[in-house]
């Protein structure tokens, strides 16, 4: 078989492209396609800080899966089911000082298949009683009403537990 | 049409099967039909927690995705990065009375597409120094060469960090 250089370098371009395509996506950049996705789970996010700034824990608890599979880990161990965490919050979260406002930073969100995204992030809590913040992993499924928390795994940096 | 009473037997049984899939589904068994998902992540989970127990961290990271995008949530934060996650390992474990003997308990897996699985569980560490312990979220990617950690939070409970 006879390779002209035309076919090689064409070959060549085409290698150059899939390496520098194959960079983008190694670098963490937002997956392409799914800008929609993205959208509408920063929606999510942003009705739940909305919700905790005004102290409506129920509100907030909207953006999770609303089922007994849904679980919470966190510095108390694992909370089950929409009842469990739901709980949980209430009682970590007492009373609007306690909320206080919060504020999510840092997002970065991969999809990890047509119906499931994992999202990353840094919480912090302003409270008179005094700040508090850490990390979150949130992992998201799409119902037919929308994206929701699957699992949601929460913890301070640097603050004692 | 004419629905005799056989058919309305055979259709309430077939309900009552759904009902007790579904129950048994919701009560977090493995998923069905990932048996050898199951046990290829069961092994990668085993062969970490022998490798730490030998003190060897290096053999420890195999599980993970060896990628700059490697991601672990803990009490500092990200770190990010197969160099990233190792130097924090051996950082916060300088020797192998620090890392003493690990296990795992309590896991729980759930598959969230063909490629993809969130995997939940406790971590025990018995050291002389004082036991430690907690709970972890990983998420597992299937790649060619088998099933490996994309991302991985964990975090410590009833201990100050």
């Amino acid at each position: 078989m006879r390779v002209s250089f035309r076919s090689v370098l064409l070959a060549s371009g085409f290698t150059v492209v899939l390496v520098v395509f194959g960079s983008v996506r190694l670098l963490g950049t937002p997956d392409k396609g799914r800008d929609a996705d993205t959208r509408a789970i920063n929606d999510v996010l942003s009705a739940q800080q909305s919700a905790w700034n005004r102290g409506d824990v129920d509100a907030f608890l909207v953006g999770y899966w609303r089922s007994p599979e849904l679980t919470f880990s966190g510095s108390s161990g694992v909370s089950r089911g929409w009842d469990g965490v739901l709980a949980r919050y209430k009682k970590s979260y007492p009373n609007h000082a306690a909320m206080g406002q919060l504020e999510f930073s840092d997002l970065e969100f991969r999809f990890l298949g047509p119906d499931a995204a994992l999202v990353l992030g840094q919480w912090h809590l302003k409270r008179e009683s005094g700040d508090i913040g850490g990390v979150f992993t949130l992992v998201w499924q799409k119902f037919p009403d929308g994206w929701k928390i699957i699992h949601d795994h929460t913890s301070a940096v640097g603050a004692k537990q």
